[in-house]
């Protein structure tokens, strides 16, 4: 970006069957210094599909996201299912790497298809929404691109800024939204990407017949799984499913972690969310995709009471945030906080924590939602107090004196309260993302009895969790969407399949066992990264008042010892 | 705090001849957890005057105040010259913890003197500049106390909030200013602490010849050398001399750190400080001591136009941030934006640097002195704004998505810039403090000739920067002026004398030699600190754009090298 000009470059061949988070994290690591400044020069942004992404394999289309964190101030992957991450791998593109910083003050567009790519002016987009924004794009560039952007959040350079990529309905939705690398891409100078896969090659496929077979034996696993399968929790109810059973095992955040269970979380359930949606109808019936190709379909659509506006899908992190943890128990006020989050580029887990925060620390009251949905505006219009909630939990606790500050590394913990379910804080506390349930997300076993059982309460977790992430980051760097675990934890010829279809794919003879060595080398490169960024064990800790404040109702504090802790990595 | 109860206990016999610094590091070492909050329920505050502070040793009326910081999260001690330490000492008070918070929402007034002490209520004074509380408090508690305070600043539990004590005029101006431990006292529920020795027993002196010889040697160097002799450099123009040496040497920060230099320097300079000091007439005129005993009286006094509203010492380091660094060259109105800092409780060197980032990030434009004195409204309003701005550079940078942040550890950097000047760029990357000129200035040998001399271009810097801040830590302990290091350094007999001076009060048998273990055990405790909180050498690096970019005039970037840095310690 430093003279706007752009590359195409042959994939080094030790970055042949990288991909995803394996191909952002090792390009980060090599080429971004750790100490530098995420907002400087040296930083760099780097989008690259998964490794069968772009074919017909299920449940593939996912896009990670690398750069060194403003908010965590470690390496970074954030991925997103969209059809953008399916467009560009089939246009052969292995990564998109976003480097340099524009001199000049206008901000730009950089638009791919199969004849090339150009930077064009994106200045009349700034200070858009991005509902607005992304329908402007797709009247501009026409219905068959994916778009990625970064919206008035990243303009403030904000440490709580997501790349937000289309849906399968063209909303902006889908997000990389962990970790601020939005702002890291609008400090290049860059706002928007749009690519255009029209007439692409298409992914090569070295092997057509061990792929077909590979994907097969693993849509079978998908559609046999009860989590995973047509009809099953996830395509039913969507991951808001989970409102009810966190709730149930007292793990469900209310009030900035001030408790783990409510009576009125029932009103913010997936099975009244899904209620809902029946009777307004319009846009939002389910099921729905976040991408073409994806078997599991549970992105329900949220929509006013009259069916219009649609939001997109409200995640079960995203409903507990704007939700629970800030005392509002009412769908449209959450919707409408999504909603918000989307069209300014926040990310809405770390949204909802800082919200939180600020009613703990006075700004307005638990429960009041319409001040809530006031406090985005402020995002929106710019204002001091915008930039100080666009910076995140850690952030704004700071702002209002707050020590009650739910972080790991900086970054906001997400729905699951670490004092009930010890596993998951096992997680936040260890992986190099900061506190992040996706790394590792342990109550697959801990809660819904998938992979064995784990009784939450049990402070022996840092096998659960390394055995976890490292599936994690190999799943993170195949392109397939993290929700496939469900069902190739528990069927082996689903797993199998993942492997062949890796393999046919890329003409590789990876075996199964080779997933966890996998993980551990994209692992390795993370954990290095951020080692000579700075971090030591005393980060891989639980923020201290969940060590010393017993949760209602379990009354269970933070109790995995800090041995525990640091046998993960 | 917690309970609102005084405990008067015995000093335990391993905190023996430990004082200042010394005492501080050490009990904070071993009774605040690392990681915890500095805002939460674990960390303490203690004050602590230095080992002979008390006594009629010349320029020893230091007080230290330690806690881990919420601006560094690091420990931290700062140091002020004040009779409120002479106070403490004479009452044979070796030091005041503050630990606990109370749960209740009132404000305390900690009260000591001869007969014990007690906590009042102190919820009259909040919101109040601490200029007019501290005229209320001696009228309320008498001419002869001594007071402690933190203020608006404190209130906001903000990072950049400084212990404020009184200067010998009774002022609020002399200040542990660095590292945000304001807040800390605050966040206890403690917002003043008065102190009367009225019928003290006096520090006790075990061997008052062996003391006398000392401070006799001591008063000889301090009144023969060129820097602190009456009629020296620092008894004639004040700190603030060192604006036309520094500018000189192409080193005196401007605009943000984007260049060393300035025709307009000269307009802050001390000799025309002194000058209009002189003309004004009134409150200001120099002579001044810090505290009662000081033989240097470096702190003159800055009134205004008509030698009214005495504001206290305008410092080297005050005039430098608030004015060159914000590209201000009007001694009346860095003279207000000190008298507003001393009044809200902010650290002058963290708010220069601070608003210095708010110009660069577009909040006011470079030289606007009226909006700056605005800004600092926004603090005592309390206003969104207002917070950002008493959380300091790094957090104000975050705000506005500056990249180039003057900060070591979060801290801001002060008046040197070490791009022209290497050794003190040393210091600032490894001790433990966070930036700080004053934890081993290499000034003094690189541009003064005091101690040897060193070309300041030199980047093989860490011998001299160890030495220095060894024998720092020592003299923190010591409760002598840091100032004495300018003739003890070049005087051999004002060494042993300050020896001799600490051997006649504790009775011990300490030897010149030993002065450099001291510092040893002091910085060994604090890094060890450190360590376990989570500081590796990736913390002991100067800012990313000093190594990048160029500082005019003498077009120098910061190459001293990783492992020349990491010689230090």
């Amino acid at each position: 970006m430093t003279d706007r000009s752009i590359k195409f470059e042959d994939l080094p061949e030790e970055y042949y069957a990288l991909g995803g988070r394996g191909l952002t994290s090792t390009i980060v690591a090599k080429e971004v210094p750790p100490t530098c400044h995420p907002l400087g020069p040296s930083n760099k942004v780097v989008l690259a599909p998964g490794l069968v992404t772009g074919t017909k394999a299920p449940s593939s289309g996912r896009i990670s996201v690398g750069g060194k964190s403003p908010l965590t101030g470690g390496i970074k992957e954030a991925n997103a299912g969209t059809s953008f991450g399916q467009k560009v791998a089939r246009l052969r593109i292995a990564a998109i790497v976003v480097e340099g910083k524009a001199e000049d003050n206008d901000k730009y567009l950089l638009k791919i298809n199969k004849d090339g790519a150009e930077l064009l002016n994106a200045n009349k987009w700034l200070g858009k929404g991005l509902y607005e924004a992304y329908k402007d794009l797709y009247n501009e560039f026409g219905k068959n691109v994916g778009i990625c952007g970064v919206g008035i959040a990243a303009e403030l350079l904000s440490a709580n800024s997501g790349l937000c990529f289309n849906d399968i309905d063209g909303l902006p939705s889908r997000y990389a939204g962990r970790g601020g690398l939005g702002a890291v891409m609008y400090s290049r100078g860059l706002k928007f990407i749009i690519v255009d896969d029209t007439d692409a090659p298409g992914v090569e496929i070295k092997n057509e017949e061990l792929f077909n077979q590979g994907i097969r034996k693993l849509r079978e696993a998908l559609t046999t799984h009860d989590v995973t399968k047509p009809g099953g929790a996830l395509n039913s109810y969507g991951t808001d499913v989970l409102i009810n059973i966190i709730n149930e095992a007292g793990g469900l955040p209310q009030k900035n972690f001030s408790a783990g269970q409510s009576d009125q979380a029932a009103m913010v359930s997936g099975e009244k969310k899904a209620e809902e949606i029946k009777k307004r109808g319009g846009a939002g019936q389910r099921p729905h995709a976040c991408h073409p190709g994806c078997v599991i379909q549970c992105s329900e659509v949220w929509v006013d009471p009259n069916g219009e506006n649609p939001v997109g899908v409200l995640e079960y992190e995203s409903t507990w945030a704007l939700g629970p943890n800030c005392g509002i128990y009412d769908l449209d006020i959450i919707g409408e906080l999504n909603r918000q989050c989307n069209d300014l580029g926040l990310d809405t887990i770390e949204c909802g924590d800082t919200i939180a925060v600020a009613m703990e620390g006075g700004v307005l009251d638990f429960g009041d939602g319409q001040k809530a949905i006031e406090l985005l505006e402020e995002v929106r219009n710019k204002t001091p107090l915008g930039r100080i909630i666009a910076n995140g939990t850690e952030y704004t606790a700071r702002a209002y004196g707050v020590w009650r500050v739910p972080t790991v590394k900086g970054q906001g913990i997400p729905a699951y309260d670490p004092r009930a379910i010890k596993g998951i804080g096992v997680t936040y506390a260890t992986t190099p993302m900061g506190a992040d349930h996706t790394a590792g997300y342990c109550i697959a076993t801990e809660i819904m009895g998938v992979g064995g059982t784990a009784d939450p309460r049990d402070v022996k977790k840092s096998d659960l969790s390394r055995n976890l992430q490292l599936a994690t980051a190999a799943v993170d760097a195949s392109g397939y969407c993290l929700f496939i675990a469900f069902a190739i934890l528990d069927i082996p010829s689903g797993l199998e399949g993942v492997v062949e279809s890796i393999n046919g794919v890329y003409g590789t003879d990876l075996k199964v066992e080779d997933v966890a060595k996998i993980g551990q080398q994209i692992l390795d490169t993370e954990l290095n990264f951020n080692k000579a960024a700075g971090f030591t064990k005393a980060h891989d800790r639980l923020p201290e008042f969940m060590v010393l404040e017993p949760l209602p109702p379990t009354n269970e504090v933070f109790n995995v010892s800090e041995e525990e802790l640091d046998k993960v990595f």
